[in-house]
């Protein structure tokens, strides 16, 4: 497990099938943590530079929880406005700074490729939290091990997959990270749900076909859809040409208790990248699945923690030695997580 | 000491006076932790997510003091606008998913009944710190514990207490709620002054005087007030219907030297729920008794740490362990609390 | 080390020889934590106040992990509009409060004067992280610092050096404060170089010359400069009366590759205070000489964790003691510091 020490985690075209697995591996290693059976202080000292030049609560939060978890401290910045970047200083400068007051930098910021620049002056390991429409990494991968602890308690792995997306996946991050990560496995079926307007990017389709997958691209729900995975997006309005084009799609890439019998079959996992919008109007993923137990998106988000401290304990070279730091945990806790 | 573990602390009405004297044994067990005669790792390795959805820096560090005190680590968020909320996620959601987190949560949120509302959804033991007009019960809780504490350091307790709440009692979240703990006691006297636009609510009122209290109400400080304790709050004088109106009040309810001489009596304990406006119009308590021996206000805060570390100890089941993890403090302190 | 122990630090005044020499060995001494080749858990259970009413990401930062490697916890407080003080509260009063959350205070404040009422009222020691134009001495105390090891690397001391600072020297609070703390060493040589409008403070200039040191002016770099240190500035063209009087000056107080080269000895090193303007029409420190080995302006920064680690430790009376809780640390890091 020394591939990532000392590396930065830009991009999902960083990982072949076997770092994935790797980072997995670890994943898995950090349950008992997260569920507090037990704490482990191996990054005892460490500091962790959580950056969050763009708003994002459960990825910032995500991070620093991660960070804590393995015994480590979090030095937080939030927003633009309190930076030196407003005052004309360069990301090759902020980083050069910045990476002298910790070990390890997570960085989320709102231009495209602005993570990659940081990275390039940093002089510790920087891991991606986002760079505007570019790259995002650690939800990709979250997503990824979502659906690899979805299907193991089934009884299957990602090869041979059929999973379902719906909704925007033009302007879907999340989808486009997601798709290019499955198609390093085997045999994995996509069939592709949206209105043309938002249709999947050819790029996107190319990868998958080229890499010897099943792709099947639609713009309605139709019949039952055989799908183990449906990853279910929101779709934004705003985005069609007008309200008349967008009325004709409203509420057909809606998911509520009621189209799930419908379409799908019963052990069909739902994902969604969160956050969803709830209000009425939304149109998207409704509450009367809420305790529906193949309703994943809940385990996505803690799942988030276990890969984050597994990228954590990889890139700062500390993966095969967690447990050696073990502690008991002495308070009381009571929280189901896994799957 | 376990009635409390794995519970929501959402409000004063969840408490008896049983559940009352236990939080203050455990508070009175914290005292030697914040005077830092020493230290404890009891919650090394927990963490506790700090959500000030609202501002209030004063709440929001003593939350996090009390955590750190008892071991833990704290990841904060403030803030509406940096939150999935502004993106319509429900508050449900939002606690699904931040309770994922962390081991506990601290919580102020502007809307009345918000927290209770996060804390359906949370998988961990929530404390409300403050939703809009509606609850507070820490505070509530720091301010009976004062009051405890000066009364013992006067050879006495709650019961047959003589208090006087003093300014805008009709919008004040917090005499409202001492009120309520108040009447959880024996034979306490009230004395409620207040303009009458500005008057106790008969809800309240009914409260004290079901529980057998007695209870004077009057709109002016008259002679001497034979109060053992006096609960000074502000008042805002946009809350009268004309200028006219406030203008007959003016001075009537502030707090000064002279004032405090001509109208208590010598050993009379000033209460107040910070912050204050110590602008020279503001009318309220005055810088003049800030040596006063008496004047307690910064004793309030002080024990807000030890009731705030008692409530975690208690929800997270560890308050008989907190001394199993002392260590020794190293540093220079030489910091006066507690009476 | 025992004369700082629970004292505040507010000015650059409150320093002579001696206690610079003092800050300058602990300093020395936390190098090793810094460099992650060991950790200390001296201050384990302390916490720091880092309140920064003003936004500084840099020093706000440095502060929180200068403590964080000596073992403490930070609970931190940024922005004025979350703050009581909003609401008419007293630097007093907060200083009350806020002083009983924490070990010790760092605290920066956009109004000149704010710290040192704060420190009136605080119960534990107060470091000043900036009170807008008047004092910032943990900066001063970093400047000086990096030019002794500098200097050290090259066989030489503080005493008997020629410093060069260039362009704004009216309104810069930083080369106020290190020309002060110079000036407490012996023979040093003051190459001023500004435009007349913003030449030092003859205050400034008093305390070097009353203190024996040679002093030039000019308003334009001449010839080669033998200056030991280049102290650089960056020059506001919004401080001329006119865009014509600024014009006169445009790129003659800048430095690049080819002006070093031109105007300075090939040992002269480069400081800048940061952040610097790298946008182009900047004209204040060119980024063609980032990879020069004489450009200090990082290891100012990197120094910055040092001198406010030895800080911290000699006011909280710990400074021999440090050691005493060393730990080994288990994660990768190779991190380049020191001189």
């Amino acid at each position: 497990m020394s591939g990532f020490t000392g590396q930065h985690i830009l991009s999902v075209n960083q990982f072949d099938r076997s770092a994935v697995e790797q980072v997995f591996k670890v994943a898995d290693m950090m349950l008992p943590y997260a569920k507090r059976e037990k704490r482990t202080q191996v990054l005892d000292g460490a500091i962790l530079g959580n950056l969050f030049f763009e708003a994002s609560t459960r990825t910032r939060v995500s991070f620093g929880t991660a960070f804590n978890l393995l015994g480590g401290e979090v030095r937080e910045t939030t927003g633009m406005s309190s930076s030196a970047l407003a005052k004309g200083e360069s990301l090759y400068d902020t980083a050069r700074v910045l990476s002298g007051y910790s070990d390890i930098i997570a960085m989320r910021h709102p231009v495209s490729g602005s993570v990659a620049e940081f990275a390039h002056g940093s002089r510790v390991p920087v891991i991606n939290g986002g760079d505007g429409a570019n790259e995002h990494p650690t939800q990709a991968l979250l997503d990824l091990y979502t659906i690899a602890k979805e299907r193991a308690s089934q009884g299957a792995g990602i090869d041979h997959l059929h999973i379902a997306m719906i909704g925007d996946l033009k302007f879907g991050r999340t989808v486009h990270s997601l798709a290019k990560m499955l198609s390093l496995f085997n045999k994995v079926k996509f069939t592709l749900i949206s209105p043309s307007e938002l249709c999947m990017p050819s790029s996107v389709c190319d990868t998958i076909v080229n890499a010897g997958h099943e792709l099947i691209i639609t713009e309605q729900l139709e019949g039952i859809v055989e799908a183990d995975i449906c990853y279910q997006t929101r779709i934004q309005e705003e985005r069609f040409p007008s309200q008349d084009e967008a009325n004709k799609y409203r509420g057909k890439f809606r998911l509520n208790q009621q189209i799930y019998t419908q379409h799908f079959k019963s052990q069909t996992v739902i994902m969604h990248p969160l956050p969803r919008d709830s209000r009425a109007e939304a149109n998207e993923l409704d509450n009367d699945l809420n305790m529906h137990p193949n309703l994943a998106i809940f385990r996505q988000t803690d799942n988030g923690v276990l890969v984050r401290m597994a990228l954590f304990a990889l890139t700062l070279g500390v993966a095969d030695k967690v447990s050696d730091f073990d502690r008991p945990v002495h308070w009381f806790s009571n929280k189901p997580l896994g799957k």
